[in-house]
């Protein structure tokens, strides 16, 4: 059966074509720009999902936001003008095809455990620290969805009430600190106090203009000052990390997102500040944390595995 | 069938025995004194296991601590005698009955979602505010166990890196808050700020000698300064259930353990609290929350339930 997914982003809808025997073969892979505010977002699915090729057997989508087990986008952060839009409803009806749609970080999750670095895992995180930070949690060899699919949002899991303030209008979030968002304040801080002379030069001089590039760059150079911001960085992700693990247990946790290309320099300090943050850590079986495997394609690759979980979902493999 | 249910406490052991056809219904109750440092504790529970009448089909036990899946209690903060004890494996062999081993919240959760303040949820969080703070998660109808059965430990979800230390060596954890002891904390720092008059009055004078109770008598008496106090205390709960909310999206969260005897006072505080904490408050349909209804049987009721859970995975209902 041929599933096709499409993953939308910021700027721009990916969208491939697998055969869902062979799910880590792209067959087709296009790409258009997301609609502004994700205005006629559903003309543009199906534009793309007909230029794949010929017709699949069924849709799936990935979005970023709040979507319930409907399918129903309640709200996204890049896509203002969609608010309580029964998105998987009207894709199936317009294009008579079974259809799925799910949170992106749920799907970039399906991908990993399915076809990637959480292959066969049956309890595994998968963690996206991007702008800001994504999850999908796998529990008994399936997506965690929760009561109402709005499961897997630890970016905004308060881990220091008297933190800098979240768009979310909470204090503290994880993703203040742990994101590429967090990177960059990290390093604005130090460079407004004087540090990381490397990094500022390589933002053009301007302390303020310091983004998290610029640190993991220099600090490939060996740069002492980024070193040090990366491991208070890196403190701040296990520090969430650990949180999760004691709550879900998992064997292992894969890192995906924009951070992911930073993961050489991140995660060994990340899996050693790990040890001391998570309860009983030198007691309990190693939690692998890897780098995700299958970059910018999860997010469609694992929509187009959306109709396989729920279809072994009606017929009886789940709970 | 009947299935024995041991709940092991700091202080004492209770065993209930139960007809699996009608869980709510305890037929036989006894209390034994828990060994100190819980040393003999196989002895114990096979004594207790007796007491209780005609031979059981099966045994279920429930302990404080990590508990891995296999039956082995690695670690407990009251029985400092026993590491890495296969229990289940020992039970089984000295009873030649089907046993089964977990975390002792893991029962309370199962208690609850079978006969209690959950019943019928399939997905649903069960909190134990004590002396610390135990969980059990519910998800798709089952307990969610983990790679190696340590799922559900919040209590030491870090939620304020500055805060207090903790026994188990981090610093701000959320039981350093959110438990009773927590609440003595809070009330004892009011106190030696020359507040909380009432609930010093109540403790016989002496503002180090305030505990949590204390302050609950004198915020039913409408004292202002115990209700500030019970204030923050039912902030730091909400803050927590809220990160937990983000990650696991449960319909209802029932709250159980000493604390639960102040639910009318505290919970529609931390109701209103958590609205402001968790993401998107306003939009998502509401997460009940709800004082557990078993009271301090949940958790041998939820250890005789043990082996419906393994059976009907073992069968096939399960992921």
């Amino acid at each position: 059966m041929i599933s096709v997914g499409l993953d939308v982003g910021g700027t721009k809808v990916l969208g491939v074509a697998i055969d869902l025997e062979d799910p880590a073969t792209v067959l087709a892979e296009q790409r258009v720009p997301t609609p502004d505010g994700g205005g006629g977002l559903v003309d543009t699915l199906l534009g793309l999902a007909g230029s794949l090729g010929p017709s699949p057997d069924m849709i799936g989508v990935g979005v970023p936001g709040l979507v319930d087990r409907a399918g129903t986008l309640h709200m996204g952060p890049h896509l203002r003008r969609l608010h309580d839009v029964p998105l998987a409803h009207l894709l199936r009806e317009r294009s008579g095809l079974p259809t799925w749609v799910d949170n992106d970080a749920n799907c970039h999750a399906l991908a990993e455990q399915t076809a990637g670095a959480a292959a066969g895992a049956n309890e595994a995180l998968v963690v996206t620290l991007g702008t800001g930070i994504g999850a999908g949690i796998i529990t008994g060899g399936r997506l965690l969805q929760g009561a109402n699919g709005f499961a897997g949002e630890p970016g905004h899991m308060i881990v220091d009430p008297n933190g800098p303030p979240c768009p979310c209008g909470k204090r503290g979030c994880w993703e203040r600190f742990a994101s590429g968002t967090g990177l960059g304040r990290l390093a604005r801080d130090a460079a407004e106090g004087g540090q990381l002379d490397a990094a500022v030069a390589l933002a053009g001089g301007d302390p303020e203009a310091v983004r998290g590039e610029h640190v993991t760059a220099s600090a490939r150079t060996g740069d002492a000052e980024s070193l040090v911001v990366l491991g208070s960085f890196a403190h701040w992700i296990a520090l969430g990390l650990a949180n999760l693990v004691n709550i879900l247990d998992p064997s292992v946790i894969v890192i995906g997102g924009g951070l992911v290309e930073a993961a050489d320099l991140l995660l060994p300090e990340v899996r050693t500040r790990f040890l001391g943050l998570v309860l009983a850590g030198e007691r309990r079986p190693t939690v692998r944390i890897v780098p995700a495997e299958l970059g910018e394609r999860a997010g469609a690759i694992g929509a187009a595995l959306l109709g396989i979980q729920a279809i072994e979902s009606v017929s009886g493999g789940g709970a």
